[in-house]
């Protein structure tokens, strides 16, 4: 497992410079000559798909994904059918702001069963896929931590965004893999081989311990356990080259200067990832 | 599914009343008609075995589990003698205070390593269990929720569990069923169904929204997402009939008066398990 030679395929996922605006982290890519971002779509309703576009643009970055979709799981048919809506319209901005790759975060169950949400899920990636295919965008299934599963997404295992995948093509629908939600899982070596040639993201992070928070303590790639050159290691050989996106969710990391923190990623990145 | 209906199968883990020592968790017990308990051992090396076991005696009460053995992975082989010694000792403890059921909370790994961990935690329950056997003690291992994997346990799914576990005799070694750590698993229900005639404990709390924290986080029954009773119900079919701990790691709860928090207990028992 060799480290990585040089910095091209770090992608600044937009949520790990919170502080930032859309154009504060533009500018911080140009600076840092980091490539790719990744971009949330709170950010762009503040200033607008139009002039995120052209920010985005004008700066010669690529766009490495849109986050996010998913929250497919309602009570009701109408709040069902408004979930279906906002997808339409994520998939939209995704085609809009040039990346190719919508990610999903798919929801928590409105009740207690679990096993009904997860079918909701099934049914709302089937619905919104024809959409997405007329769009040219690719729909990626994030498994998130199962500490999520009652607040962002019944989907906890690649294993599940696997199973969902593989009912389309793979040139349609695939997953992504954030080493942060599932270096816990004793079945993670499988099933990234099994998500081969539709693995469509890779996210890294670390677990920092002890973790601070369930939703905020995520840390700096070398700051904590997880084992993240195997991980990468797995995913290339199941044939992911794309870029690799630094996603960390952390007040601390927030409050520091930006520059800062896109100097220490990509040093880290060299170190660890 | 039906509701209990009786208290006949609560015991109420010591945890839940972090405020009250051994006598006092007994004597609440007691003036509350809750027929078990679980005892932790930092709760008894307050006190001493001898008289921790004159007190429950004393008191008429079953002694539903010990919590806990385990923490097998470390770094050096005298670190995991030490272990070792800790878990005999932990079985002396069990045989003494007339439990049959020693919980095990395996432990994390002491590096990035997480594979080798789990294989360190295999290795370390084959040596302890002639232990345990001589002594009367079953082993049961419990599988930690996947937020706990840096720090308390590398085994975080039932699957893994029943692996461990099948490679000994069900009287010798099962596992335990915590709703809290388990129930966002895709492969549930298959897996409590595989413990059949193996599961040695079950224990309930509820997972509450938004999550105040990750490890002392948990809520009493009702107030959560979980269908304990579904679960619960799995648990029986698998042929587990004996106490129902009730494991709520809760600041709050702790705050409050025991006897009031045993009487809500009861009263959410009936209602949600």
């Amino acid at each position: 497992m060799k480290k990585l030679q040089s910095i091209e395929r770090i992608s600044l996922n937009q949520i790990t410079t919170g502080n930032w605006n859309l154009q504060q982290a533009v500018d911080g890519c140009v600076r840092q000559e980091i490539p790719s971002i990744a971009i949330w779509r709170h950010r762009v309703e503040e200033i607008g798909l139009k002039k995120s576009k052209q920010i985005v643009q004008n700066a010669g970055l690529q766009v490495s994904s849109l986050c996010r979709g998913g929250m497919f799981p309602a009570a009701t048919e109408i709040e069902r059918q408004k979930r279906m809506d906002d997808n339409k319209r994520a998939i939209e901005e995704a085609a809009e702001l040039g990346t190719d790759t919508l990610v999903l975060v798919c929801g928590p169950a409105p009740d207690k069963d679990i096993t009904e949400a997860r079918k909701m899920v099934a049914d709302g990636i089937e619905q919104i896929v024809p959409f997405a295919i007329e769009h040219g965008i690719k729909i990626g299934i994030e498994a998130l931590h199962p500490m999520y599963a009652a607040e962002r997404s019944v989907i906890v295992t690649l294993n599940e965004a696997n199973t969902i995948a593989e009912s389309f093509q793979p040139e349609h629908v695939g997953v992504i893999v954030d080493v942060f939600h599932v270096w816990w899982d004793p079945d993670l070596y499988n099933q990234i081989a099994r998500a081969k040639g539709r693995i469509l993201g890779f996210h890294v992070s670390d677990w920092i311990v002890p973790t601070p928070d369930l939703l905020m303590g995520r840390g700096m790639m070398g700051d904590g356990v997880i084992d993240i050159r195997k991980i990468r290691n797995a995913v290339e050989n199941a044939e992911y080259t794309g870029p690799i996106e630094v996603e960390i969710f952390n007040e601390t990391i927030w409050n520091r200067p930006g520059d800062e923190v896109l100097i220490e990623i990509k040093s880290r990145f060299l170190e660890y990832v």
